[in-house]
């Protein structure tokens, strides 16, 4: 199933000049809602930079909106552009896990972004962001900035192993702190069902000192609550994902958002950089790539915040 | 303990331009053995691909022999060179664990090889083989090649959590094969005692179909007693790292030495690469990248042939 990275000759007619040049393909999802739009942002972003960088190398970049249209991008990609690499963000992963492996079977270098697929060992690369990492991070800062007895509420994403990885991560770190966990509840990653929850534990719980919200979406949602409540004064909210509004709201050092938990939809762009490479630089490039979250402060916001992004 | 890579810069006097060439440090053993040997031949062959590709970029590579040497080497590389990113393969763990926390804390990025460190999270890229990977890999080839019924044995290295993974893998590999593991014993990594073990394996068993050695150099021991008491014609050996000697035997087609398992001392290479791309590239490369170990065959064995390389 390995392919190895090695630049492919193709002898056009008798006399022609083997091509040197290589394609790389990348198929993401299209830019629906907030992280898939600047998963697009730097994909576009990192494609113009290598372009840039390896005049010989060719990119095709396409979206998608559901995963029957993922197969064809894929299958078109292979047979009119004759691909060396791929770089997939599977839609979903059981109807890619086939098409996938064929391309994989076919000798394309295959790299997987983020959302595995339904069997293991097909992909030559996977990428991902850590899930235990994202909830053990913002855990860590609770654990650090809140006194022994301060009183917490969790909001999660929708059931899923994701949200288990998020929360065990939280927990464990809290672990020994004295922080106490109020509430806890499914929040969905949705704005509406945040906004929802929020008001009901705020209308519960006299005393709420900070909300983990296990995604900017949720975030959004329970700060408006807060805020409609007048409460804004007495607890602060952290999200993660790194959405643009809250890495501003961190740069101005706003109180009641003091630091963000990177699941950075970037990392398309160190899994192409890291196809490239193994394109490029004959260092072994097989494997998982497990991308930390990182703490989004004050002092490091800057590095977070991206203008022309739409997330 | 996460550092961010950005480009410091210093400002050398009132009128000075601000100095914007970054530094790259790399300390790794020296040459004392096979495997260290081709470590320094890629450490050396990707700075040289690296300076040219990177003009602004400085470059400082030290190799040591034993862990004082190489706290010092470290504490030189951050007083006098002013390093903003470390590559570092620890020769011991513990007594440079401390020492590259402390190059952590000041904010310089850390990359660490292959041997982890004592604690933690103290770097923010961690870059190694996959030791599971790579008992699994040539386990498959066993169970995929061998009959029901057939004979194996087994050459482990010294008793450590590396040897255990690579067990554990190759004897997973095996299961519901109907392979038979003759036996299995601890070569320890060494040539001499895998002689001794093969030999008195082979006056034991009058049937051995194929060896798997945990490493190439128990290989050649293991090679050297068949090859002794004749029975070359009977079995084949598995070794495993990539040894030039071996990937050699492969790309002729060796019945003997019918394929191998990476286990890449280029992943200093991966190491370097990755840790500049984090410079230069702007995309997250902070997290653990687990390299995938692959099947050396006659097939693609001139992809992991290096003429130039000791090993």
């Amino acid at each position: 199933m390995k392919a190895t990275l090695v630049a492919t000759t193709a002898l056009l007619g008798l006399t022609a000049v083997p091509a040197l040049s290589q394609t790389v393909g990348i198929s993401i999802p299209a830019a629906t809602h907030g992280w898939a739009g600047a998963l697009n942002f730097h994909a576009e972003r990192t494609v113009a930079r290598l372009a840039e960088a390896n005049p010989d190398m060719e990119f095709v970049l396409t979206t998608t909106s559901d995963p029957g249209q993922q197969v064809s991008d894929l299958e078109d990609m292979v047979a009119t552009r004759g691909i060396d690499a791929l770089v997939v963000l599977p839609f979903e992963s059981e109807p890619l896990t086939g098409p996938i492996a064929r391309i994989a079977d076919s000798g394309v270098w295959v790299t997987v972004v983020d959302r595995g697929l339904a069997q293991e060992g097909i992909e030559d690369l996977y990428v991902a962001g850590d899930n235990d990492s994202f909830g053990r991070t913002a855990g860590q800062y609770f654990a650090e900035t809140l006194d022994e007895g301060a009183q917490v509420v969790v909001m999660r994403g929708i059931a899923s192993t994701v949200d288990n990885e998020r929360v065990a991560g939280f927990e464990a770190a809290l672990e020994g702190s004295g922080v106490e966990v109020a509430a806890m509840d499914h929040g969905n990653w949705n704005r509406d069902t945040a906004f929802n929850l929020m008001q009901d534990w705020l209308s519960r719980f006299p005393e709420i000192d900070a909300v983990w919200a296990a995604d900017d979406d949720m975030a959004v949602g329970a700060l408006a609550a807060i805020d409609q409540a007048g409460r804004t004064g007495e607890m602060f909210v952290v999200g993660g994902a790194g959405m643009k509004e809250m890495v501003d709201r961190i740069r101005n050092s706003d109180p009641i958002v003091p630091v963000n938990v990177t699941y950075p939809p970037s990392m398309i762009s160190t899994a192409i950089e890291m196809t490239v490479l193994g394109l490029t630089a004959g260092a072994p490039m097989s494997g998982d790539f497990i991308i930390a979250s990182e703490l989004i402060t004050p002092e490091n916001a800057e590095n977070f915040y991206f203008e022309d992004s739409p997330y």
